[in-house]
Formats: C-alpha cells, structure tokens, sequence
C-alpha cells in the first residue's frame, strides 16, 4: 500500500522568499483566541501537576468529558499514539479522510484498508473514524458512532474538527459504555493555534492510562498549558467563534459559487468544492498568491480554508471571480 | 524490576497553596535566555520545514554536528523513542542516572539491567550512558565512549548535562563512525527554559529518519522553534552562561560546606552531596521551604540545582548554615 503524507500547510514548497502567500490550505480558524502574555514560569520551569490538572481540567468541562482528558503535543502526537494501543492486525479507516491515521498505522506494522460505508469498517481489530471528516464534511450522529464499538476491537474517533458543532461529538458517553474508544481532540484548529502543539486524547481509565504512559512526562509545553487553559475556559470566545465560523463559511460558499464551484461538503473551518479540474484551480488561485489543498484521490476537489482578514477576503473574491474568464 | 518515575520538579507534591518555596530540586538553569516577542505565526501557523531548517541548522552549528538534529519535544521525547529503535531485547544503562531511561525501555518490552562500569555495557543490546552523568556528574571523554560502539547493538548517549562542558560530547563525531549511536540533547536546561519542551536527537542518516519517521511530523511547537532558533545561535550568551554556572556551581560548593556536607559529583547545573542523612537534609531545607532531589539509591545524597536571584542564594545559605545547629 503506498501512502502519501502530503499535507496542507505545505506552502513552503511552492513559496519563494519575499512572496506575500494568502494560505488557505489548512482547516486552521484563522482569526485565533488571543494570546495573553504569559507567566514566566510557563517557559522556565517543567510544568508541574497542578497547571497540568488545570488544563485537563478545563478541556473537560469544555468538551463535556466525564473522563480526564489526557494532553499531548496536537491531535498529531494522538494518530502517532494509537497504534502502539493494541497488537497490530487489520485497520479499518472510513475515507477518504486525513492521511496521517493509515501512515501511522501501517509504520506500526498494522494491515490498513480504507472503506467508503462505516457498516464496513464492523469486524476490524481497530477502525478509524474522522467525525465531521476532512476533507468532505460526512458526519455521522454519535449514537450512529457508538453502535459500532461493540463490533470492533479499538474504534477510534478523530473529532478534530467537532469543535464548531460539539452536539456531534461522542465524549460525553465515554466512561459509560465500552472501554474501547479513542476520541482525538485538536486545541489549535479551533482555537487558531495550531503553532502551539496542544490536542487531547480522551478515553476510558485503562485506555487513558496506557495512552498517558507512551506519552511520557511532560509532553506538552509550559505555553500549550498556559494558553490552553484559559482558551478552553473562555466560553464566550468559543460561542461567538462558532457563530463567525458559520457566517464565514456560507460567505467562502457564495464566492465559490462565482467559480462555478460546488460544495462537496465541509465544516465551518474548511470548505470542499468540486471544481472540474482542481489542478487547473489550484494553479489559478496560486497566480494569485493564493495556496489550496488538492487530493490524490480526486481530479476535482479543491479544498479552501477560511480567509481571515477582510483583504483576504477581497483577494479571494477578486481572484475566484477571476476563474470563469 | 520495581522502577521508580519520581522526578525533580515535583514541588507541588509538597507545597500548599500560597506558599513561597524555592525549588531547588532540578538541573535547570535558573537565569534563562530571555524569550523575545514571538512573531504571531510561531503560534497561529503549523511550524513550516524552512522554520524547523533554521532550527536545526542552528542546534548543528551550536553542537558542532556534521548530521542533522532531529527536533523534539525535549530531550524526554527522545527517551520515549529510543527503545522503539531495535527489537526489545537486553539494555544495559550505566547507573545510577536518571530514572526514566529505565523505565521507557521496560515499557517497551525490554530487559533492563543497571551496571556500574562502563566495560560492563559490552554486549548489551542497547547500552545507555547519560555523559555527564546525572546526579553523580560522573563523565567520559568522547574516545572511551566511542570505542564502545563496535561492541554493542545501539549505544545511547544522553547528553542533557553536556553544553557547560562541550570538550565531552561526542556528537562531532556522528556521521563519520559507527551507525548505531543517538546522542539525546537538551535545550532547555542550559538555555532555562524547560517548559518549551525542546531537545534534539541526533544520529547518522538511517537512525535519524527513523527517528523523525517516530516523531511523526510537527513535533516541536511554533514558539519552541522560535525561541530554540535564536537562543542556540546566540554565541555570546551561551558562553557568559558557562561562565557564571562555572562560578555559581562552585559557590553552591562553598554552602554545602557550611552544612558540612562533602560533593559527590555534579554537572556546573547541579550538584550532589553527601550530607550523612539525605531525608533529614531535605526536610530542613524544606522548613526553610526550599526543595530538593534526593534518591532511592542513596540514604546520603541529596542533589541541589542552582539558585538564580540573589535573595534565593542568602534564603539557602541562612539555611545551610543552621543545618550545624
């Protein structure tokens, strides 16, 4: 099985020094929770258990765990952690989605299939499912979620991009039913943070355990606690962020309808179109400075996330209007 | 094989709320690089490769390296991967030293002895030495560690104490001898800043990849990336700061003697005593509300990292001084 780990993000690649890039090729919010100037002890020292259990404590309240949130360096350091939860055997993952989760488990030595139904991905010692996905936006209930536990060995559910629509996420539930489901959490799609490495894995006591463990001691970093515990406690930001989010992404909807484009699907923090011919796209957008995801799998999808600032919005308009001609 | 995870930096396991302790129970310098305003993208952004290129171009030129360091989130990150390097079979640490090398390499199945000769690691698996050795400051020349290479499966070298006395790293030899060794680097106990979570890997190119292929990608955060890349190319401070841990290290020396107590060894980050009664020292000092390391190992050494303010030195010499009475 050959497996691509090509991401968004990667401008660098095409990006000559001194050129003003518009980077729309991450699902990352790009208007991010303010950060405050921060104690120096954040920096000096290790982070001690009392700032640690502050941050797991605010990332339980805001995502509505009734189990402690264990903290790693980003959802990344959870996909590098989970096949290492189990003997290796056959992974199912629901896609197309994230790449990373079948790199991961195939450099564990897992045998990796990827399915298109979530029916298939029952009978599998270990099934991944991305809730909403990246990149289409395919969403199942988490009652629709749950019911497949009982059928695999270890289910695993990425809710990386759950955070604008928390009703879809299947937290709540864990320490109630089965023992054996993983949820992912990213800190900084959301947040706007994602320089800051900070996501969580969340999980029932033995899972937890074992997942703090491969771990290791502080790994996570005196800035992520910081910042992370007064972000997951700010209601108020995460409210109104969730509100702008939508309102944004039905705007990024209009103007790709200037393209011509369609939506696939999405999330409020990226937004997959079919475009005809998503390399052509792609290179339109990139003679205007403007970076975009595409896919191996697709000829025509053309994933965009959300400009910030109004010039961007402007640059994207000028330059998606600019397509039909 | 009990194996103990305490740790210094474990001060909130004593103190109450509102008290004012110095904690002096770990190796980090306590006068760090200062941290300069970060640009917004170190904390928005996911790193970029040419970013994480100035870091490690930086760390090479700081270390005298002829490989690329591979980026990690500390020197602990690097511990966490090294048993994954080789099938799991008998690793032989030189101890006593830091506890978690031990206990990563057990987690991952393999059989863990503690020898006290350098000669006695031949044969080993994977051999770990920590040089210079914490807590006992105990330390090889390059050669006589080297030598060891041909004459064990992977030889690890945990240079975490190594940059005030950088005659003893071997890392300018990597690359250009045997394939089978990882020298582990710290950033933030030189530089003082251990809640970045910084350190460094390095190896020839085979253990490199691995390595990195184990991190997975964006293992080090935007400001730990921005901060490290400035700090390890700032010459001048790190030698001022050899200098001032060089004297601040051999005045601690002159307090411990007001307590009568004799050293066993240290690194110019740390020192470790005999004081006769090792539980009695630390709880004296901590009447005085100053923490320190003592060891399983030992009912006689108790380790003491350095104070930074000049209130810190007069509180703990006021306290060294009445441990006669």
């Amino acid at each position: 099985m050959h497996i691509r780990r090509d991401h968004g993000g990667d401008l660098d690649r095409v990006r000559r020094a001194g050129e003003d890039w518009l980077d729309l090729s991450t699902g990352i919010n790009p208007r991010p929770y303010p950060v405050p100037p921060l104690p120096d002890e954040a920096w000096a020292t290790l982070p001690t258990q009392s700032a640690i259990a502050a941050l797991t404590g605010a990332a339980a309240a805001a995502y509505g765990a009734h189990v402690a949130p264990v903290p790693l360096a980003g959802a990344q350091a959870a996909i590098q952690i989970v096949p290492r939860l189990a003997a290796p055997g056959q992974a199912r993952v629901l896609g197309p989605t994230y790449n990373e989760h079948a790199a991961a488990l195939a450099l564990q030595g897992w045998r990796v299939a990827t399915v298109d139904r979530i029916e298939a991905l029952a009978g599998a010692d270990l099934a991944v499912i991305v809730n909403p996905n990246n990149p289409d936006g395919r969403h199942d209930p988490p009652e629709r979620i749950l019911d497949l536990a009982p059928r695999v060995g270890l289910l695993v559910v990425d809710e990386s991009f759950v955070d604008p629509r928390p009703e879809l996420s299947v937290v709540p539930w864990l320490g109630r039913g089965p023992g054996n489901v993983v949820v992912l959490r990213s800190f900084g799609k959301f947040y706007g943070l994602a320089g800051l490495r900070l996501g969580f894995a969340l999980a029932g006591d033995t899972l937890a355990h074992r997942i703090a463990e491969l771990a290791g001691p502080w790994a996570v970093s005196g800035p992520a606690i910081a910042v992370g515990r007064m972000a997951l406690a700010d209601r108020g930001w995460a409210d109104r962020t969730r509100q702008r989010l939508g309102a944004d992404a039905a705007r990024l909807d209009r103007l790709a309808g200037l393209a011509g484009w369609t939506l696939v699907g999405g999330t409020p923090l990226f937004r997959t179109y079919e475009t005809g011919d998503a390399l052509a796209a792609q290179q339109n957008l990139a003679r205007a400075r403007i970076w975009s995801r595409i896919f191996p799998y697709s000829t025509g999808w053309l994933r965009l996330g959300l400009p910030g600032r109004e010039a961007d919005w402007e640059r994207l308009h000028d330059a998606l209007a600019g397509q039909r001609e």
